[in-house]
């Protein structure tokens, strides 16, 4: 057995492995389209469970269509260390994003094999199931689907082995997976603004989105004096600017968008009547997000009285904030430095599968850099190297995990 | 022979004219559509030239497809005093815009012919074609007809009796109308909120129009941190309350408006990558519209800088203001205090028949409130009394024009 210190993946392979996986769904100009569901998708689902079944896992099929391969042996109650993520793209993707998790955990499994490397625990590499639209994967297996929202995806989990009615038998809890860790590229600038290799992923954030009516009066805008006008895009227009406001203002580094807004009449001589816009706001900290949605309220109701222009706001998502667990952030912390990778700590702002198993048993998360800080795009690019060292990162910090829980 | 000073239109055949023309058009729901050159703007030209007729006047349809009716025994070469409006409607309208100054020029004829006032001048009064969308009508007649915009209507010439390759012997001059006066319904709310019954307009503002694009980069609003952002509805919204400033502050009532904007992509979760929008700005003064131009330019270009959002701004309308020439508003005023009438100066910032013809000649325009300011719409509506004194204010205008021109 080699001394663990040293051990490292395959990267040759792990890429290899990337690459071919990115002949599956590649649209003539060099994006990738998997939708989950489709051929392209359960082509590459087929692969995948291949290479696990000639990694020496055992490998099943859950209710909601998780492809579970299981490492070791061990009693079937044991707990697990987990790792995976989703191998299903947006409509354009790039390679990178959800496959180098699942394709890194798969690499773990063939470099602790080939070192003969025996784990006290169970190590799990999870496909989770449909992660770009309803994440019925991650979802079924924490028991967190809400079903009015997920239906339409009923019909499809028997395409890929599931089974609506027997979603509950996904659900998992802490004394069958006591640890997962995903790892994941960035898709955001900070690792590479910061030039860091590796970072470690401190929660994936809450998210509250709103959708705010302004209604105004339309009106000529021509004959209409400035001082008898009740604009709709004039309130908008403070609103826009005082979410912005908000979020820099607000402890931390929370963010908070206003992406959609449409003006109706929307014509260039009509003073605008009606506005309606959407305000997304996300932090890891329940508290700032709490304080930051009281304020919203609060403002956009002064706004609206100052400019004479009444107001609707209705919620209309409210995602709680996941924190990474303490210990795991502490062992990708180690393990970059015993690999010698420099790193930061850094929230999640995009939803992961991590986030809802975060909510059943301890989560950690591992982000490489994305080049720009492209994704769900073709462009989307993350070096090879880097690949490598986030794989490294994954290995070290499980056999660190496996050190450190029960 | 009456005594000119007592003489007063007939007010129940002039409303009872305006509900006959209502019924040409009329929607189940109330409103009018009497789009120009379709059956019904063709039904009621027939309809008014019929009554024109019956007033003893002389009639014909010149090359745009004007109608003008002449009342009076003079030379074919003496120049004429000239009033009217238009008949056609947007698509969803009331039955004063227009229309009200076309049946008032013909009541005025009918009591003039009934009271036996000769005057000195010829009457003609005019009903120009397509006011709501080319203007072809009182544009080819003062001869500032684009023809490039306008060949949308030159096939729909004919229906209307005109005929597009003679379009320049409609073109007219001073020597042949010595003044224009226009009755028109505000189509705004300054005289209701003053409590005016009469607005002498100064003149029709002029409208610069600008078409601005805002290129900021769309990126994931949950990953991209508030710090690196290219957000262009950040920079949209700076302008749009920017644009509302600097008619505030500016000298005199100007308005502008941004009344077209939007948002690419314009999702809830992406930073906004491109924002399109309009300004419409329109005053009286030729010297503070071109200093709004100017100060658009240098602030759009502040806020772009700032915000880092690479912008494009390109003029798409640029209309100079028409005054109202100075002893036309005197001789409205004049006739105002004699009839007993509340009156009050207000520019018209709706363009009119009266803007075009107000190029070739001595031109004013009489305005009557309408209520809540409405117009373009079935709502529009002013009162039997309001569109009573509107054509007396106009009657004895003329009696004073008509004076007051060799």
């Amino acid at each position: 057995m080699a001394v663990l210190s040293k051990i490292a993946v395959n990267g040759d392979r792990l890429i290899e492995s990337i690459n071919r996986l990115a002949t599956i769904g590649r649209l003539p100009e060099g994006s990738i389209r998997r939708l989950a569901f489709t051929p392209e998708d359960l082509q590459a689902r087929n692969l995948v469970r291949r290479w696990m079944e000639e990694a020496g896992m055992s490998v099943h099929t859950d209710a909601v269509g998780n492809i579970v391969g299981r490492y070791g042996v061990h009693p079937p109650d044991a707990p697990a260390l987990a790792t995976g993520s989703h191998i299903d793209t947006v409509p354009s993707g790039g390679c990178y994003d959800g496959t180098l998790g699942v394709l890194a955990g798969l690499e773990v499994v063939r470099t602790l094999r080939e070192q003969q490397i025996k784990l006290r625990h169970p190590l799990e590499v999870i496909v989770f199931t449909d992660e770009e639209s309803s994440m019925i994967g991650s979802r079924g297996m924490a028991g967190t689907v809400n079903e009015l929202k997920a239906i339409s995806v009923a019909d499809q989990l028997d395409k890929v082995g599931g089974d609506w009615d027997q979603m509950g038998t996904a659900k998992r809890d802490r004394s069958q997976i006591a640890a997962f860790v995903e790892l994941h590229v960035e898709q955001g600038g900070i690792l590479e603004t910061k030039h860091k290799e590796i970072g470690v992923v401190q929660g994936v954030v809450g998210m509250y989105r709103y959708k705010i009516t302004l209604e105004g009066r339309a009106n000529h805008a021509g004959t209409t004096p400035m001082d008898m006008r009740q604009d709709a895009l004039i309130a908008a227009a403070q609103i826009v600017l005082m979410v912005q406001q908000m979020a820099l203002n607000a402890p931390g580094d929370p963010v908070a968008t206003v992406g959609m807004l449409t003006v109706s009449p929307n014509a260039a001589n009509i003073v605008p009547g009606e506005v309606q816009l959407t305000v997304d706001m996300r932090d890891l900290s329940p508290d700032t997000l709490n304080q930051m949605a009281k304020e919203l309220y609060e403002r956009v109701e002064a706004i609206a009285t100052a400019t004479n222009t009444p107001f609707q706001i209705t919620p209309i998502l409210q995602v709680a904030p996941t924190p990474a667990t303490e210990n795991i952030q502490r062992a990708i912390e180690q393990t970059a430095q015993e690999l010698g990778l420099s790193y930061c700590a850094l929230p999640s702002r995009a939803g992961h599968d991590a986030m809802e198993i975060g909510r059943i048993t301890d989560m950690g998360m591992i982000f490489v850099p994305s080049q720009g800080g492209v994704s769900h795009s073709g462009d989307e690019y993350t070096t090879p190297e880097q690949c490598i060292q986030g794989a490294n990162a994954l290995l070290h910090t499980l056999l660190l995990l496996d050190e450190q829980y029960i």
